[in-house]
């Protein structure tokens, strides 16, 4: 297991951007992730940073010896980068580092940042707080964090709609690491995870939607009413709490107990998300053949600011390639293509953008940055 | 004297678009009108039909006869458009035809309208009202409206600040006229006109400025209040009334009367005017020291929008076009030439945007020309 202070491949190799999967025209990622717990150790508020640092070595060791880098490898990966799982630990980590692998989707903002633990009343809890995340290269298309609000959170993602292949990753994962460990289980409930909300399965399966027709003629609130009667979430693209910016949703399950993973797998994937793929599908040649004109206007301004403007926001970028991304699914744009588009939704997150640009950057600094790495990145494929 | 029904050279020859005179970064032309009556003859709102039909034919025939073609004519005009004075009888010119008068500033809005006449209560004003206009080709600098609300109004134009060969071309026109025409005139008052506030030298001088910086700073109000206390009127770019539409201000005299004309042109051209320029270009270089990574996003944006929206109001068109005006004068911007910023700005207004396309159009069909317009000019040059 590599153990780098840094994803070494943040330009390319994050299998949820990979344009090119099924539906790709409206589904960015199918994600699927399971919550599980040592059995024999305290987890949530009740585990103390003794507790924290054990799971935390036991987790390491495990996942390390566990094979997982086959799970869900390429076989087309190129010998130049074999599959291989690194180990990032997040009190070791600077801030930016964490805030990279925030905007990849590989740990989540709470993690990142660490958790008040009620043995520690002294020091930062962001270089204290024992916890990490385990990250499949060169695709990440598997992470686990360690000592998130669960023990384990095992997360399989694959571009597209390819729910059935990040679960099969998954379940692949679980069974590789139960092999290693004693999950906590009840034959009741099933697996015991730290909010009730998990437990049973523990699964949570999402699906990064790209739907600006329905968002565009005020539909996606009928899509959100059904989706809530159907008991299922809807989140922006940073997961909860945060705005649908460009127009990206998130759409997963909430009830983990009483529903086989298959029956979710066959609900979301089979039935519930073709449906939606098919009414923004409906919703894009309704607006080209009623209102093509405005709708190519729009598309176009969208270029033309991005090719253009010398300060970018992070929020009025994501609006602005979300409309070029629709231009480029639906043919209005043709020399563009969608896979830089896709990239330029995560190298122009504040922590990426320094990235890329090798330096940090203070706020303004980065509004002139970000328009000037996506002109070029737009303009060299113009 | 020529007679065609429209201006054949709509495309170029209009005198106060072109780029390059003095001052021409902030000093868009120079614009001299006299107010003339013929003596003898009924003026204003006590002139019938028969009265305006016959002031029509002499003013129309002195003026064939007067040589003005001579008046302001460039040393350097081509063979290929010899100068020649073209008349056009209004009555005769479709509504397009009149617009497009308007558009170039050639006459107002109400002369391509006509007025009610006392005498006339049936039939379409606009092909009965006798009234005319007399354009010296090929550059336009000057031109004569017959009855619009005097007998004779008398414009010379130069681009760029040049109040004074504009006024020379005036005095020159006019002179060529009163050996021609016995005008109105009282020993006491001076020129008679229809409005009290013409009577006297019946001049008015204005110049058309652009004044973005101004206008971005929010300093114009303290040029407009002072203008004011000068006696100075602020229209927009299309006169009394209009909008400042891409921050474009008219600023001209209010007084005619006990003031000569010498003393106004030495007031405005010598005093007030620099004044303004020299303002707003001290406003520009603030600007770019203290905001400049904004103006220079806000110049850019306006091309990235002009070059790539496929629907553009005319609104919309010339507050871009002001500001990537800007971005050229201040070398912001170095790929696109001034003259094509400085023409669209004309051909972007409804007639000449018809008569470039060659067809009639409707609001909606004239968004998509103009934006197909524009970006095929702007790229061209880029």
């Amino acid at each position: 297991m590599a153990s780098e202070g840094f994803i070494p491949s943040y330009e390319t190799g994050t299998e949820w951007l990979r344009a090119g999967g099924q539906a790709s025209d409206v589904v960015m990622s199918s994600r699927v992730r399971l919550a599980r717990n040592l059995a024999g150790w305290r987890f949530g508020h009740k585990a103390g940073h003794g507790d924290r640092q054990k799971v935390l070595e036991i987790c390491r060791d495990r996942i390390a010896a566990a094979g997982l880098s086959s799970v869900g490898a390429q076989s087309s990966s190129a010998p130049s980068t074999p599959p291989q799982v690194m180990w990032i630990d997040l009190r070791e980590s600077p801030p930016i580092e964490r805030q990279l692998l925030v905007e990849r989707h590989l740990i989540s903002k709470q993690h990142s940042k660490g958790k008040p633990l009620p043995d520690l009343k002294s020091g930062d809890i962001e270089t204290t707080d024992p916890r990490g995340v385990a990250v499949a290269l060169p695709d990440e298309r598997l992470s686990i964090m360690v000592n998130e609000e669960d023990h384990l959170r095992i997360q399989a993602v694959r571009g597209g709609l390819a729910l059935a292949e990040a679960w099969a990753d998954a379940d692949r994962a679980d069974d590789l690491l139960e092999s290693k460990l004693d999950f906590a289980y009840s034959p009741r409930f099933g697996y015991l995870t730290c909010c009730p909300t998990n437990v049973g399965t523990g699964v949570r399966m999402s699906l990064m939607l790209h739907l600006p027709a329905l968002k565009l003629t005020g539909s996606i609130e009928k899509v959100k009413r059904a989706a809530s009667d159907m008991n299922l979430a809807v989140r922006g693209f940073y997961g909860e709490g945060s705005e649908a910016a460009g127009d990206f949703y998130q759409i997963s399950n909430q009830t983990t107990l009483g529903k086989s993973e298959e029956a979710i797998l066959n609900d979301l994937a089979g039935q519930i998300i073709p449906k939606i793929v098919e009414y923004e599908r409906k919703e894009r040649r309704d607006l080209i053949s009623k209102r093509g004109a405005a709708l190519e206007d729009q598309v176009y301004r969208a270029l033309g600011l991005l090719t253009h403007a010398r300060l970018l926001t992070a929020e009025e970028s994501m609006q602005m390639l979300s409309h070029v991304r629709l231009g480029v699914v639906m043919g209005l744009v043709s020399d563009v293509d969608l896979a830089t588009v896709n990239a330029l939704m995560l190298l122009t997150q504040p922590a990426h953008l320094q990235r890329v640009m090798g330096t940090d950057l203070d706020q303004e600094q980065r509004r002139a940055a970000r328009a000037q790495l996506i002109r070029r990145r737009l303009l060299k494929t113009t």
